[in-house]
């Protein structure tokens, strides 16, 4: 189960370690500018390697598209782009083949296929990621023709943070902080976890502005539930929230509903849904990110005949997953309302009828 | 969108206030014994009108099998359940019927549809997921076969409770409470609510115990992601963790990765997922409920003709929805494992092999 | 796997003899009248006991809408509708409960699942095309919305009628014959089948007019494999053809292509259908139903015990399935075209941006 | 929609002039043994100019396995593979660009998407399924392991042959044929085709043994409606029958039924499949091409101003689709069959309790 989406969809293939890694980008409507060079900034936004907030190791990312586009506009057939794997140097990785590093799906992998790709973690690692954001640029360059735009950045770092944000600040910090009264703070917190061989969680938000009123499929493909579904399928997410979230459990009702007026809503607990359906504010998610579970201390763990052993991971890992996977998120939330915006089609007769005549 | 599951899946019909609800049930294994009385009791957990925490609305919630089973026992062919309501009379909407109460999905549906069915939310109704409850009841019927369990309970109410559970007491709570010590003070803060007019958002929790190892389809059809998007989409859940969640963003890799020995897993923070593949640990969700938006103190909203009006609402609503909430999210997390279970067989070409020898 | 479609779906419920049958149409668009009348007449062109050419067995087939349907109008929710079983008298069965009729589904439903309803063929009888006719009126008033009119007949009967259809005929029919030429000799191979205590083949073919240009999402749900899909699984098919069909394989492509002047297509060999995309011609197919299983004459059989037995079937049976199952293809075809007007809507960007403006 | 199946499931993309084409096969599952040889030699039965029957055109095929292999096996996650287009020489298409070539789906897609990649065909070319024989391949890796053997080839061309046919002769006929007493006659029909400038039409015939009962699954996934949608999604197949197919029509009940003794079926008029469940028997599928369309005589048309031209189609083609349709339609089947197969596991409780154990 590869694939994700119904009207607009995407499939990716692909190991950390293997030939390439890429998607499959299928429902795209005929006619839209693909801006490779858009794509490639994308792809450079997740890419590793450019500060010492994240993970020394290069990778290139250079995306090529195979199909799907023609005279530089899609032509509504499935747009498929691989990156290819530029150094799978045949590392040693003795050290991990035979046992199953904490924290990591090296134990379910095992025992669910009975075989594995261990190199970097095969399909499970993060690096899987990229063929995301590639569909998520893609769906991201359809969004703009409606108006539609996203943007996102960490929050917390440590539980160090506010829930007073500043996108704008993303583009301009190393760690992508939307709250730089706390950036500070997070990128010490960051590197402290990194001296120590350790690492530390953080949380991304997502918001989207200009999202039409309607979209969301009730009951079972709602906006909310899908985004849900979108972000806890990331790497390392443990919680997901719209709009207030946790916050409205301590709520009552008069405080938390958005109350109306004659220009619309007065507020925007709901972070943009009632009743799975965007209402036209402002969509907002929180995702929350575990800590990397890679660190370079001492553990215990299993290998792969049940035994218990001591080990010490070598390598180079993000030191906090929720930086560069706050890109992932946005990535996921284009693709989220992608989808439902095709899917919206076709509502009301009415809408049907004037289409067709 | 109103079917939920790939190889277990179900679709839910029907309005609150309209001539019957229900379900379709498909995918079910031949041979399963259908206790109806077992169905029954599941719909009474969530039947309305039982004490003073919720409302007094009295709702039969009789549930009719109209196919699928034979002589006792499931075929493997669709299981159709009907509810219907009992009393459809003819009350007055005419003070709800031309506005938007805020916090509801009235204004979603009306701009989405151009037309929606007014009476008690129509399909927006938390009536709705009496199907999805028999739905679930249909589940654990069959995860019951493979030694699966499942409980629930309200852990936290406006805030009051604790992340140390005791599943066994909410069945002997009014509230469903997993916290002992705090259900004095949570009952209090509903009924308080409730004198003031006003609601209380909570949190529930669910857990399941002896999951085989291995359920879930990386990387799409997570069982994380899957529990993610059954949760959110459930009425009023606005937040949606699995295993320490939220917290987990405030531990560093060391206390966070579940380290293991030769016994298996020496903690739990994930929650019983890795990589989105059950490990075999108790499986634990938390589902975080807004305050019920039905609240009966003056209101600022819009007409459908977009006009600031003030208003009132009359009837009875449950002051907390988190309460019967929990035994929606317990019915969904059934689905969710049974879709998994047996979308799992077939992993490995070995026990394909082994199945038609 | 009980439903059909993506977009514009539906689900079919019960058994032969079981409480009810029925089905759950998703995704229809808000607005539509929703003519009961309508839905009624279509059931009962499908029904049965209404002349000698078919079973004397009587089924009300009295459609009851639970959902989906607010003030005559659809709402944009499911539209559940049931049709209860008035008389489930417990027939006796000992003489089928224990074997396998010779071209029924008695063999296959009792090895693949273990247990069946044999109480006239429970699942697998035609009776549950009911539900399919149901959901199919539901299409065509939405197809009649956007000037999409179908119309379907008998073509030939035991090999006997030719390619040259009046439609018109069909209403007049008893044999819903569109060869009227033919119709007395199709008639007279019915009776004799049945004075036989035999059964004979048929051929229906049902056409669309006014079909927009572009419906059919290529390579995997085009309109020609959908439109097949849909024919072969409804009871007794054996074969589907696009256009001129099989006998396209007996003609030149200089034949075969449909040219065009600046008036358009100067023929329709292709049935309509270009790459799996409506061309705006007429969409003609022809389905092939195998002769009614069941006949009343001695056969051969194998008990559950695997045991050789002769053996008599007893009951009352259509002499001719093609007949009645003439609209039930209709109905499919009205199913098919919904879903793929409803999918096509956003295949270019311009199309989606004046939507959302 | 460029995806087929459910559990087994692939999607192919590319057009056939673009830089790749390919596949991505999805739930496959871990552990088979990925024969590249085999996928190849799959590969080069397609592939054309290997003969005077077929299109001189060279097309290398050469298939690359990007993902989901380590170490020769399957590991449970995608397989990717890519064809890279040798030469996509900068061909001079002024004379296709403008036009809609009779027979070809060059008007429908113009009309539906707005653009077409007029290079060849685009993603309409029959160079597509060169994707489809590469998923196949992997289909009939896997179901070797359960004993399931394939064949196929060509029993008529323009009307020429029977069905009385020899598989094994396909192995050793430049034309795949299967009748080898007419093999003569339907060279001959080919090349006086292609001497004309003109071309045939043509049969397949596929077959399956060694299938287990029990596979399909009813009402709307069965087995016959999903070999009838995978055949009629090939390019130029305007027919599908399973087993008898039309003849049914023109038998009568008692000698369609396939009767049964204490030893199974005594004949096979359903071609494998009851109910839409595999019986145990062969399971035959007969397929209709028309004549390919692309010929070299003068034809009218539209060019894409609406106005009628003449026109003269000059390059390299098959002058009978059906003979290379046959490879492609045995892979089809393969990958039904695969789908089905997975699906089919957990039909009955016993036996998911039994996986689980």
């Amino acid at each position: 189960m590869n694939r994700f989406g119904i009207r607009f969809s995407f499939t990716t293939f692909g190991e950390s370690h293997g030939k390439a890694l890429g998607t499959v980008v299928d429902g795209v409507p005929a006619g839209i500018d693909i801006d490779e060079e858009f794509i490639q900034s994308e792809m450079d936004r997740r890419k590793p390697g450019q500060n010492s907030y994240a993970t020394a190791r290069k990778e290139g990312d250079v995306v090529e598209i195979l199909s799907g586009v023609f005279e530089g506009k899609s032509t509504g057939t499935p747009i498929a782009m691989v990156i290819f794997n530029e150094n799978q140097k045949s590392r040693d990785y003795s050290n991990i083949k035979d046992l199953f590093r904490p924290g990591h799906s090296d134990f379910t992998y095992q025992h669910k296929y009975g075989i594995r790709d261990y190199r970097g973690g095969g399909r499970s690692s993060a690096r899987e990621t990229a063929g995301r954001v590639a569909a998520g640029a893609i769906a991201k360059l359809m969004l703009k023709e409606v108006g539609i735009d996203l943007m996102s950045g960490v929050s917390h770092i440590d539980g160090i943070g506010s829930d007073n944000y500043l996108f704008e600040h993303s583009k301009n910090s190393e760690i992508f902080s939307i709250t730089p009264e706390f950036e500070e703070a997070q990128k010490k917190a960051i590197l402290d976890a990194k001296a120590e061989h350790n690492s530390v969680g953080g949380t991304a938000v997502v918001k989207a502005i200009n999202v039409p009123i309607g979209l969301g499929e009730p009951i079972y493909y709602k906006m909310d539930s899908l985004l849900a579904d979108a972000m806890m399928g990331i790497n390392g997410v443990k919680g997901v929230e719209i709009g207030l979230g946790e916050e409205s459990t301590r709520t009552t009702g008069f405080d938390n509903n958005d109350q109306m007026d004659q220009h619309g809503f007065q507020s925007n607990s709901a972070g943009g849904v009632l009743g799975g359906i965007t209402n036209g504010e402002d969509l907002i998610v929180k995702v929350h990110f575990k800590p990397t579970p890679s660190i370079f201390m001492k553990q215990s763990t299993q290998n792969i005949d049940g035994e218990q052993i001591d080990f010490e991971l070598k390598g180079r890992h993000d030191p906090s997953i929720a930086v560069r996977g706050s890109v992932v998120a946005e990535s996921m939330m284009a693709l989220v309302i992608a989808d439902l915006l095709l899917l919206n089609m076709g509502r009301k007769i009415s809408d049907v009828a004037r289409y067709y005549k």
